[in-house]
């Protein structure tokens, strides 16, 4: 077999076999197929796309080409949650204990990443005491123990993704919805989960920022996951607007506190019910998505939900008191209020340019370098379709800087004010199931 | 400017700069561009192709990326024929010293290369003595003696151009017109052709198999030539059958002495009419191509066509006595007919299998190690249209080894014989000058 011959085929619009594409991705791995070829391919399947079948092959070529994650011991249905990024994305610290308060065991693996905040395990760090460095055995005790855990990547997964993907970057061969898909489902794969639920963010401070892409993209790796055995459910979530109101890694726990305990914003708490009721779902904890939807909402209103919080910091170490004295998180020495310059209704709030300007506070990673501060971020005041006067505040700075006029200027770059009434944006677009 | 964004603005649609390009060909030749960005550029060009400007850029950047032969010593307007490669192809031992027999000076540097026979140099090495191993004055001089010299190929022409062209090897994206066409301009303007006639052989035995295909390539090469000042004219010829009966180097020079003396095949002497008249043309030799004709049937009949390869042959060092006596050059040892199984017409000649039949008997490299045998080939006797008896020789082949059957094979492989009557196949199908 040749490569040369594979990227022919690919390029004519042919359909791979699943030996052509292990070859492939051996080779590649091993370091026996050079980048330049597989760069080649790359685009091809950008202009070519790939079938279902190529799709799940590649996929699990891909799990296949390191590590995988063994969670048999754990008991039940072990569902993984992955979001496709966004800004002000709270939900992983709401969900873990919210679904395990009714049973589904959360086994967590988490990364750190770069981005506008932390990953979930820089969030979690915001909590004194509180310890990701537990090994496999502990690991898996903790879930059956507390039904949820979450622990910080370890061995080789996928690493024909990695790979790949720093090809992929270089040679403008990202955006590939089968190659996108395949990626995401690869790591979810490896990391042992036995159903996947995906939330797919659209809009403006999206990946994709259409819906059209963003419906594609989760109906492939759909697809990928029912191929491979894995069921696979796909929510599309709107990302026109940060989630919720908090952007920062100790703000964010607070609003996760808030949200566990009823009490937090309405998009956050919807598209925490609507992916929890899906994984309850899936991990065959409820018969019905509606009965999923009234066993959350049950453990949130008894206050289950707030209790398996606790006793999963407890468990890693962490202090539980900061869930009833949030006040014992860091916080930043000074807050600042970026005032609305003129009356009207929130039309737009680019969301690349808000979490950038968290970024530069120094809630998040620009390289793998940079230090993270968790006390520092910002809160939305006022969100799309809200009526703002002049002098109020749009945006609340929480800052260890002095001078923050570089992100005021950003946060004013992003939010538009109208004179006109906005309507406001819808935050389910669409749930598929196969 | 980064090699990642102009790859996705190609990938887009885009057109890029003359800035542009140069940046990438000149970053690739220096290494600082890495070959899985270029391979990833040649597949978007694949997919979206290259403007008329973008082509012309990007010849020139290959042209600069080495040396270039300057020929502006020789007096009057160099122009270089170049073919796109078939097989038993000898138009251009017949059209330099035809041409310079009216005064066009015809500079010729030609390599030796793989394929069915040898290049020009290696079948103008089956002259005994015949030296092409002339330093730069002493070749600039010869052709303004003589106005025909021939050299062989060095100093470092287009590097730009062969690291392009190993890559697209191996990562199927050799098929692209304007990739093909700025390759083949590249190093004809970088060999200093002040005006270039291009022969761009269509059919089963060129690289272009269908018409539509090649005259698109002659389109994109007549236009480059235009866009950088060199004019440029192209010939779509047949190459759906062997050109002439000779295939193997002293064979062809024996045809082409016969052509020379106005006894050649009616195909060959045709495309050496047809490509000459251009060349006169675009030489200033004549004032229209039918003018141009005119004086090249003249000098064949008259004798001075033969004289001016006499006397090119003994400038070089070679054994002029060949041409009155071709019995000098080398021949084979064993010659052996290929009868027809059955009596009718000649409706086929896959001309890739004669090719790799004359090949194979020793005519030609298979790689650049291989030593050619430059006594050895095929004679066809019968072309398409033809019609044979049983028994009739189709092809007799000259070996220097007694057992030829793998070659003999081949032969029946690529001769179709039909039952019906069966039209020939025009030799000319076009002519294209802007």
């Amino acid at each position: 077999m040749r490569m040369v011959d594979l990227i022919e085929k690919k390029r004519d619009g042919g359909e791979l076999t699943n030996d052509e594409i292990q070859f492939m991705i051996e080779g590649y791995t091993k370091g026996d197929i050079p980048d330049y070829q597989i760069s080649a391919f790359a685009m091809a399947v950008f202009f070519k796309g790939m079938t279902q079948s190529e799709s799940a092959y590649l996929t699990m070529a891909m799990v296949e080409s390191g590590d995988q994650i063994d969670l048999s011991s754990i008991n039940g249905i072990k569902v993984d949650k992955h979001s496709t990024g966004g800004v002000g994305d709270t939900t992983t610290l709401v969900l873990a204990p919210l679904v395990a308060a009714i049973g589904v065991p959360v086994a967590k693996m988490s990364g750190r990443g770069l981005g506008h905040t932390g990953g979930t395990i820089d969030k979690l760090e915001a909590i004194p005491g509180f310890n990701v460095e537990i090994d496999n055995e502990q690991f898996n005790n903790l879930v059956n123990t507390n039904k949820v855990a979450v622990v910080g990547q370890s061995g080789n997964l996928t690493p024909a993704d990695k790979k790949l993907y720093s090809l992929r970057d270089v040679t403008a061969t990202v955006e590939s919805i089968p190659l996108i898909a395949s990626s995401i489902m690869s790591k979810k794969i490896a990391s042992g989960a036995d159903a996947i639920v995906l939330d797919v963010k659209t809009g403006s401070g999206a990946f994709m920022k259409d819906l059209e892409g963003a419906k594609a993209l989760a109906k492939a790796m759909v697809e990928i996951g029912n191929a491979v055995g894995r069921q696979t459910t796909a929510v599309i979530s709107d990302m026109s607007q940060p989630l919720g109101y908090a952007i920062g890694n100790s703000l964010e726990i607070r609003e996760a506190i808030e949200t566990l305990r009823g009490k937090g914003p309405k998009d956050l708490v919807e598209l925490c019910l609507v992916l929890g009721s899906q994984m309850v779902y899936l991990a065959k904890k409820a018969e019905t998505l509606e009965e999923a939807r009234r066993k959350l909402e049950e453990v949130i209103a008894n206050g289950k939900a707030l209790e398996t919080f606790k006793a999963f910091l407890s468990a890693q170490g962490g202090d539980a008191s900061i869930v009833d004295n949030p006040n014992k998180l860091p916080s930043a020495q000074y807050t600042f209020e970026v005032n609305a310059k003129e009356a009207g209704f929130v039309s737009e709030i680019i969301s690349d340019k808000v979490g950038t300007a968290a970024m530069i506070l120094g809630a998040g990673r620009a390289t793998k370098e940079s230090k993270i501060d968790l006390a520092v971020g910002l809160v939305l005041n006022k969100k799309i379709g809200e009526k703002v006067e002049k002098g109020e505040s749009l945006v609340t700075i929480h800052s260890n800087r002095e001078d923050v006029n570089d992100v005021i200027e950003r946060i004013y770059d992003s939010y538009k004010i109208s004179q006109n009434p906005v309507d406001s944006i819808p935050l389910i677009y669409d749930e598929i199931n196969n």
